[in-house]
């Protein structure tokens, strides 16, 4: 009998065996949820001008010195200032500009007074706003009576204030939402260069399959496995390719997978791995063959492309499969075909695997300790590691723990009971029973 | 002056005017992600027919019984049975008939004996698994030694034992993960009638804004607004699209929006919204006209097409506009010109109003208590609900409570602070300073 592998030691083995994507340049928005490969500096400073907080005047602190409503500052307003403008008038003496939110503040300037301490140029009382410049093109000159004094750089953005040039802005590494997304555009970089979203290939296997929709004849499922690992895998953050179901035969699995392969950056399926006479994927993968193999028939850099195929010390998901194959040694998981085998499979082994080729940690997904509720314990055969679907409830107000309850039966094939659970419950090989109110581990799913 | 809105005002005046997408049929797949509208019934039975759960051998209870390794049960190989098998062998008495996981039990059979607990029809000792069937096909014939007997029904998944028919899968408002989308699969659905996501377009506005990667000339900045909005709305499950940024004219952005408004189910524009002379969004979008007026030029159903301004008693975030648009009257949100005023305002009002539109509950984002910690206490304009910027860490194992720590000024153009923050720390109108070690609400984000 061969070696009976443990869950960790499968996934280090994946894991040890995965390199992340080569880089790319992506235009910024299509970068959106990978990491940076590089850390990015700030070219320039941002703000790259100071510039007013503030619709208001932009102002001299001596002209407006002791100003009050009653005793107001009356200042000669020489011109607009709008967010972009160019070519700036000097404020001097007894003078003011109108000055918009984000405009440069112009020479001669040292403080802005916000609109609302003014009149707005009206010369009645105190403004809420200013006038569109369209209906009141006149309020960008005459008079502005300020109703109270400002201190030096009142209201003033100061060049740099945000981010020095020079600096870095973001490290490598960092996986970039939509602030990170936003703080790249500031600094004026329309494209970054991050690792791509892996490309995963997704069949299921199996002559029983038929596409939902279709009606079912003697004998026969519809397929539900390509679409689980399919939506998990675009979940996981991939770019999926669903092929769908393939029958059980060695010739035809093995060149669908070689036609695959082109498109591949990862290949996963399901079913075909155990120790029944038609398994075709152990039969397809385990022989001693090469994809891509060049035209004297050898493989194309003289690797084989064995896939390994293994017992887990695992409930449910017992028989998985794991090798590199074709001339880009491209990683292929095979998963066992119960749905819940295999769901269960994908987020043990292939997710770690998509955030791998991603360069994004953690490639685990994060565990929390609950109590197990209900008032049934809880049995697992002993030996094995089993990962029963649950229920989470996080933790109220004043707990220090949340709770869990089990969904469904340990069956893998009951998969209404999977699509009512949002958390596996992650119960160890020694462990053979746990009682109502003991903490568990759980993987809270998305 | 006119009133100050809340935030919880505005938003739930956001709330009152957005109904639900209507619902469309969608391919599974294209369904992930969104909610179902229906309830749906299971046609068949699942599995839909009694079925092995093991690769091994079907047999009669009464022909086993006492086997053992030592005095073996002896019978006949009537045949193999394989997943998706159709025309079935009887099992009659002294027969077996091989079985593959999956394949349906054939008549007289009453369990199945796993192929590790006989010799695999090899005559040495206990198999380790079936020969494959094109390497070694006299294995579906001939005779096979069981060591071990079974009971009623052992190894046997029933029909109808994972799901019955005529009961609901899943029900109406049900949001498809992984999972779900399987269950239906499994249940034979290709297509499932969901909300679909909601298509947002987002524009820019201020003639300040050049397209990140272009160079800069006096007094303009990099357009960051419409990156950060267009990947917001992406993550908050829209399909989004981003027109970019659009010059402070009136009349070109009235111009733009009626085009947008084809392919909008949601409008959200930056910039333009406050008291300042040239805040084009509040000149263009605040008088009383239509867009997608009839030939008379008369609105298309007699509605007004004005959005309304408002002050909100928020920082940042201050200046806000809401309305409903256009023939379709396509809601229109539009938000502050500083990065941050309008990327928290997304968070805020924008992205509850996604979820709106998709049916998917709660629409708000949940929060956290968490204690401040830092060394210096906050303080907050009174009156004013502030929402800061913060880095969340989780309690530990042993903690109640997690902890929180603000994350640069509170100076709404600080883009870079935003970009190190994972939550917003919501200080109350009436809070004008928390102390390190004070409880606050936290909105962590993704």
């Amino acid at each position: 009998m061969s070696k009976t592998w443990s869950v960790d030691e499968h996934l280090e083995d994946i894991l040890r065996s995965i390199r992340p994507l080569e880089p790319i340049e992506l235009n910024l928005l299509d970068a959106q949820g990978c990491a940076l490969v590089e850390d990015v500096i700030v070219p320039a400073a941002l703000p790259p001008f100071d510039n007013s907080s503030m619709d208001g005047y932009a102002v001299r602190i001596a002209d407006v010195e002791g100003a009050s409503e009653e005793f107001p500052a009356v200042l000669s307003v020489i011109g607009d200032i709008a967010a972009g403008s160019a070519g700036l008038p000097t404020v001097s003496s007894g003078q003011a500009a109108r000055i918009m939110t984000g405009a440069p503040l112009p020479p001669g300037a040292e403080a802005v007074v916000p609109v609302e301490w003014t009149d707005g140029g009206t010369g009645s009382g105190p403004a809420d706003a200013m006038r569109a410049h369209s209906s009141a093109p006149q309020d960008a000159s005459g008079q502005v009576r300020v109703h109270r004094p400002v201190v030096p750089r009142q209201h003033v953005r100061a060049k740099g204030s945000d981010v020095r040039p020079g600096t870095v802005a973001l490290r490598a590494g960092t996986v970039l939402g939509p602030a990170q997304v936003g703080l790249l555009a500031a600094v004026g970089r329309g494209a970054v260069t991050v690792r791509p979203r892996p490309r995963v290939v997704v069949l299921s296997t199996g002559s029983e399959l038929v596409s939902p929709g279709e009606p079912l004849g003697p004998g026969q499922i519809h397929d539900a496995n390509s679409f689980v690992l399919t939506a998990a895998a675009r979940a996981a953050g991939a770019i999926p390719y669903r092929v769908g179901a393939v029958a059980d035969d060695a010739d035809t699995l093995r060149s669908t997978i070689e036609d695959q392969l082109i498109r591949a950056d990862l290949l996963v399926t399901s079913g075909g791995v155990s120790v029944g006479a038609y398994d075709v994927v152990k039969e397809a993968l385990s022989r001693v063959e090469a994809f891509g193999a060049d035209e004297d028939g050898e493989p194309a850099d003289g690797a084989s492309d064995a896939v390994e195929f293994r017992r887990l010390a695992m409930q449910p998901g017992k028989p998985q499969g794991f090798g590199l194959i074709g001339p880009d040694r491209t990683p292929i998981l095979t998963l066992p075909g119960n749905p819940v085998s295999a769901y269960v499979s994908f987020e043990l082994f292939v997710r770690p695997a998509v955030r791998a080729l991603m360069g994004q940690e953690p490639v685990r997904r994060p565990t929390v300790s609950a109590r197990l509720s209900g008032e049934s314990e809880l049995t697992s055969p002993e030996g094995k590691r089993q990962f029963l679907r649950g229920a989470y409830t996080p933790p109220a107000e004043d707990e220090e723990m949340g709770s869990v309850s089990p969904v469904g039966g340990s069956g893998s094939h009951l998969i209404a009971a999977l699509a009512q659970a949002d958390a596996l419950i992650d119960i160890p090989e020694k462990t053979s029973r746990v009682v109502p109110g003991r903490e568990v581990t759980v993987v809270p799913l998305d």
